[in-house]
């Protein structure tokens, strides 16, 4: 029942999440949110997967955690709330950051909440004209979760992350694209095409060089120079035991093209 | 004679200071600055202060530290400048930023040196059109003071903000709003109604979660994932316990807006 | 033979670096790498030297390291690229960020590689309209060097700096400007004229001052609020011994503008 919520396609070295609720704008509820995570992790250990795309059918792409079945404050214990947090919408997020593969969000329609932080946590961000990005929390008297108040200073600095925050209005998809939240916004019609031409050639690239290069980007505003550069350091010298690294150099002292094969 | 340098009004929960000695253009003298520290101070511990304002009079924000007085560099002992600028500078701007309720910055005028930062500080940043902001330390052969060096790389990246603190020149506020300096820009008659309505925006939100989030956003760019997700759910934990997180969260289930009581 | 590949002359305390291998669109040969990281740290210590341009020769101002002569991957022994990184690539970018003097890059073509990641290491970029800046690694297999994974997310945000690091297509010059690689554009026959301007600007600057608000910004991405408040503290101590701050704060004071001797 929560496999047919999260739909999922594989084809070309490309695998396809598609979030399949739509009559609740793809409101996560944590059956389909624990089926992304482990196909994330799954994905990462699959030499033939090079590249993912997450996407949602209808006119959202993901409304948030599905707040029916929460509960209310008042019947909780002191922990319950960061225990939840921690096994449930963090480690969602988490799983984003931390896939060893290329991860694009082709936002299709609505983004709010944990949906929103869901789209920013991918490493590409495609929106469509009609998408709509809302910090929702403040509405409902809450804290943003999933990484937000992580993530969104990162793409867009303090201050617009907190108008976003402390407002939360909708945000069309070019004033999105704007503040430096979404690589690219294209009309609604050509979305999946476009998510998959740059799913293709992320697919067609070197696949461990690529995630090395996701993982030091990741880690960067994390760190100093002094860990970055350690890090790069060692990111190079892994990568340079891959087929693809020395074929690509062989392939610029032979003035070719390169061709990865994904090891 | 301190007090009246800072007018204070409140009302409908907002706080609203407003630094007041036009013919300087609101340099900010030793007394006005730790008299803006003792009021956000009290703010955060006062229920009834939901939001705060900061402005000035005439055509000015705040031109930045008043020098007269200040003596000269050969007068100083080791030490002297930097006890001064923890117990002065430094510790206006961590007033703002550590500020339990939101505070935005209408800047009326010119914001010179300290009183650019002291802007930048703020959560939300409001500037009239004929607003300017000067990082005017390298005129006078000096460092910026104030935490800018803090600020500035972590709102426009340090590219930018290198270029403004060794030019020294004049930044508009629709530059300032294009680099990312500024939430909005606004006509100058608009400037005082526009602050008054965002403030009173969040005067009605749920003022523990807007607390809770600025702190979480201004801790953001410190820290790594894992401290920051740690962060968030502390917050989580504290929040859920207030009657705003509660009421907000059976709105949804209820399907109706949430009305905020700010504890 | 080393040194022809840089060019080097000085005058009105201007050292400007012209990379002149124009045949390989200056690629960097070790032998030309070390030279400018012996020439920038002798500049540090150059009290003449106020302010350095970095620039090139021909249709390119750096193509990045010249992968003539590196020997492919299968010939290395575990650690040589890393220390191979550490002791070139790293060891370069180290020598601009750590400079004592602020730094131009005139950018007066293609920059790629490390060659782009030499430009985003300088305090200020300017760039000629033909200009192009490629993150070129993902195309031959490899991880971007050079600091780019430390460099790119602190100038642009993650998300912008993965889309170029994944793709490595050419970025143009105004779109570089737009993102905010670059502080300024200009027609490519204004280039030096403009590079010259702002340099002479910057040598008649309180050069102390500059190299601590340098240094402060090029600290502030890497640390927090407290550490970064204490280094402040610091350079306004140190900063404060200076001609040039004693006369420039007295100048304020007697109402006319300072004349900064770079000490």
């Amino acid at each position: 029942m929560t496999g047919a919520a999260v739909l999922r396609t594989t084809g070309d070295h490309v695998l396809s999440l598609t979030l399949n609720r739509p009559e609740s704008l793809n409101a996560l509820s944590p059956g389909q949110r624990d089926e992304i995570v482990r196909l994330l992790s799954e994905a990462s250990a699959t030499p033939e997967v090079r590249a993912v795309v997450i996407t949602g059918t209808g006119r959202g792409f993901c409304a948030g955690a599905d707040l029916r079945g929460t509960g209310t404050a008042g019947e909780r214990v002191a922990g319950d709330v960061a225990r939840t947090l921690r096994t449930g919408a963090q480690r969602l997020i988490a799983a984003v950051l931390d896939c060893e593969k290329p991860v694009i969000a082709a936002v299709n329609g609505t983004a709010a909440g944990l949906g929103a932080h869901l789209a920013f946590a991918c490493d590409l961000v495609l929106a469509a004209e009609s998408a709509r990005f809302i910090e929702v929390f403040v509405r409902r008297g809450l804290v943003p979760d999933g990484g937000g108040a992580y993530l969104l200073p990162r793409l867009i600095g303090p201050q617009r992350a907190k108008e976003l925050m402390f407002f939360g209005d909708a945000l069309t998809a070019a004033d999105a694209e704007r503040l430096g939240l979404v690589n690219r916004v294209v009309p609604d019609d050509d979305l999946d095409r476009t998510a998959r031409a740059w799913a293709d050639r992320l697919a067609s690239g070197p696949t461990r060089a690529l995630a090395l290069t996701k993982q030091l980007v990741n880690a960067s505003l994390d760190t100093d120079r002094a860990t970055a550069f350690a890090a790069e350091a060692a990111a190079q010298e892994i990568n340079m035991t891959t087929v693809d690294a020395r074929d690509g150099v062989r392939s610029f002292v032979e003035r070719r093209d390169a061709e990865f094969r994904g090891r």
